[in-house]
């Protein structure tokens, strides 16, 4: 089952790599409540905002590649629960001169998906991703910022 | 189910703001899967070391307040089942001179919490917070960073 939904999870960065709006619009749920998280903004709630925004993305960058790295996924409804979390970093090459949203901190972003098993196809209902900064590890005041492990 | 939601979703916030330990650590999934972004950091894993970053967050924060606002609750499988996605805009007002990883751009964050239900209890499985940044809505190359309706 990991591997549907991690199948799935690709497909979206196949769909804003190609600029396939189709494939897009295929894999989220379809609701109000659907939200959207691009880094450094605030949230888009609604599938048709959502998808309007990865449109807009999707016609104003030239070239985008991402290379997932450090890609979990976690059921915590149970392994065969319709619930996946997957996290993953995500490392974006793109055009000389075009800036996407996911590029930031040099190109380095952090995303949460939250997928849900709807009519036997897993979809996206939640994606929060964010910038990585750059964070002095040995700033006290910044606890929460990195790994303390 | 809405409200008992909303409550432990307010607990989280008030056990940081009160530095409760204890009701923090009520709050998680005990799990290695458990995931958590803090604002411009990397995605820590596993309960022990999302709770240990809380921990020490709170140990270096002299005072801190969370005003949530835009707060929405989303059923993703259903209005009966036990997962629920919450998103908020957090509005930090901190100590003077003290920093705090929830505190960027002003004090404006946005967050993606996944709850689930656990033994009647609802609980954290995953939490990704981001920075407001303050971005042009007019340039045409961040499509994505905006609500474009």
């Amino acid at each position: 089952m990991a591997r549907e939904v991690l199948v799935r999870h690709r497909a979206f960065y196949d769909a804003v790599e190609s600029g396939d709006v189709d494939l897009m619009a295929s894999l989220w749920v379809d609701s109000p409540s659907v939200t959207c998280v691009h880094p450094g903004a605030e949230a888009l709630e609604g599938t048709e905002t959502v998808l309007r925004s990865w449109t807009l993305l999707m016609a104003n960058v030239e070239y985008i590649q991402f290379f997932l790295t450090d890609v979990q996924v976690a059921w915590p409804l149970g392994p065969d629960a319709d619930l996946a979390v997957v996290t993953c970093t995500e490392n974006i090459l793109s055009g000389e001169g075009t800036e996407s949203p996911e590029q930031f901190a040099g190109g380095k972003a952090v995303c949460t998906s939250v997928l849900v098993r709807s009519g036997g196809d897993w979809r996206f209902c939640s994606r929060h991703a964010s910038p990585v900064l750059d964070i002095d590890p040995e700033a006290p005041q910044e606890p929460g910022m990195t790994d303390p492990a």
